[in-house]
């Protein structure tokens, strides 16, 4: 029998809740350890915590990283801040341990550009130990970026390339709802945003990645958000917006080359969305365009991206990696051929 | 400057026109060589072989691959049979001169299920090399295959997956449009089909390709072939399709385990298909389905594919390889960052 592959959840929040219970059903997976600095968490059994039908799972949750990495860890699955700033102490812990990584970390999944000397410590860390890590997700990761890049590979020519995401956010948990300002007045909205506290993260990312796969020499990434009013009412299982109140939010996102717009993104996440969907245009040899109906729904998607990684991001050369380097495909709960 | 990759052109019909002239397109690309074994074309320049309007490109075709391997070539781009048996020879002699490859051979875009034994021998000659080859095109190594798994990145479990390909052959060249029986008796397709003739190719690797990917025990590929009808009178650049004649194929593949269908797909190709596309579907958590309306185009997406599958097979590890191992992306034009 292949040796399996022991696992480390580091940040046990919704998104690591949701990456842990789907890797305890790989069967080449072992969780060996957890790490979350939530004294509500701290010391109690991840299974439990994760609301586990099959807990407990015997693997404590640690608010330190020092023993979870010292049980011969192959993968940190790491999903605990949007900033790479905040997560690279984290990061650069678990490449001391020698342990490949793949993190839900918006920033982290494109960092050339926004952060290039951070992208040249952890490259360097990484490759110092051996090992490979890897930021992804549904967006950025996948249905923005990958996705796009993806289909690029049937153009014999590409123009412009846009992405754009329409989210119900209805059926999303609570914090989301929360996070996307629904039922505040504009006037609040305003202020959430100035405060960095309403946005959504990874439209520069995906960009970059794009700018650079698709081969745009792109000068300028410019981002605007703005609410999405409800123009109706609107019931949610956890909240209530009225017509009027702001039921969403509206990211647009460009990059440019000498003024020119190459790259397009749109994200609208809103309670009450109609037509959900993701849709990616290519122009050029030929134009294309790419429709998931419905669209990718961002928990369960995101926590699939990244477990269905973890053999990529193990079989890749060591460094800082993107989803441009790595093949993306399903990760089968039983052993594979 | 980044040395530029040194190309060879192994088959100049009409895909292999239409690649050489996307190769002459990338500044990164230098075509150095090319062969095909046709005396029309044997001695002449391959630029204007294949019609560019810069021709001369000082290419001669030469009808044997011996002198265009000598030229320290790095990357063959193979196109001149869809059989493996066929073309085991053309490409041991391309690996036994440290070429990488590209095929469109239909039958190596994943050829471990149907010839185990020529896959050793492929491998193991290309990891004596140090080189690796892979055969791909936009079906099979993209729609069918290479896309669903892709897609299945967001998939947290995956239970059945199908490709439904449906192309409007009016638009496609005389070859194709003859190769799938547009204009016949059902009885002279039926003959055709007997002797070999009507049939696409690649269903069989595409569902093992799934198979491998989803971790799917596929233990039964069925493949059907049969005419689809012209409902009403159609014509196209070359030929007329009467009402009641055949107006192309339609192929369906199955995989199957223990009797249970878990890969579907269907191919129709036929003059005068009133909604082209290419439609993805997976059952699983969650279930998802993906479009790409008026879909792909074949010739012009083949080549697309091959020659944007260049520099990820030039970094691919030694051995055969397929899209299953590979990021699949676009190749930019100019040199990339």
């Amino acid at each position: 029998m292949t040796k399996k592959i022991r696992a480390v959840q580091f940040g046990v929040g919704p998104i690591g809740a949701s990456i842990a219970r789907l890797m305890r059903q790989k069967a080449m997976i072992e969780i060996v350890g957890a790490i979350d600095k939530d004294p509500a968490k701290v010391g109690r059994d991840l299974g439990e915590v994760v609301g586990a039908p099959d807990a407990p799972w015997r693997v404590v949750i640690s608010a330190k990283s020092q023993p979870a990495l010292e049980k011969s860890v192959d993968i940190v699955v790491h999903s605990t801040s949007s900033y790479l700033t905040s997560v690279m102490d984290q990061l650069k812990e678990c490449l001391a341990a020698g342990c490949c990584i793949v993190s839900t970390c918006e920033e982290l999944a494109y960092p050339w550009k926004k952060h290039p000397e951070l992208s040249k410590q952890l490259d360097a860390a990484a490759k110092e130990e051996g090992v490979a890590l890897l930021g992804t997700g549904v967006n950025p990761g996948f249905v923005m970026d990958k996705l796009v890049l993806t289909l690029s590979a049937v153009s014999q020519r590409v123009d412009w390339a846009s992405a754009v995401r329409i989210v119900d956010a209805s059926k999303r948990r609570l914090p989301l709802q929360k996070k996307i300002g629904a039922g505040m007045t504009p006037e609040e909205f305003r202020a959430q945003v100035a405060a960095g506290v309403i946005k959504h993260h990874g439209l520069p990312e995906s960009i970059a990645m794009l700018a650079d796969g698709l081969g745009f020499a792109v000068d300028d990434i410019s981002e605007t958000i703005d609410p999405v009013m409800a123009e109706e009412d609107v019931k949610t299982e956890f909240l209530q917006v009225m017509r009027g109140q702001v039921a969403g939010v509206h990211q647009i996102a460009r990059g440019t080359m000498g003024g020119k717009e190459k790259i397009f993104m749109e994200l609208k996440m809103y309670v009450g969305a109609k037509s959900p969907s993701d849709t990616i245009e290519l122009k050029g040899e030929p134009s294309l365009s790419l429709v998931i109906p419905g669209g990718t729904h961002g928990d369960v998607a995101t926590a699939a991206v990244v477990v269905n990684a973890i053999p990529a991001i193990l079989a890749a050369p060591a460094g800082l990696r993107s989803g441009r380097d790595l093949p993306f495909s399903f990760f089968p709960p039983t052993a594979n051929t």
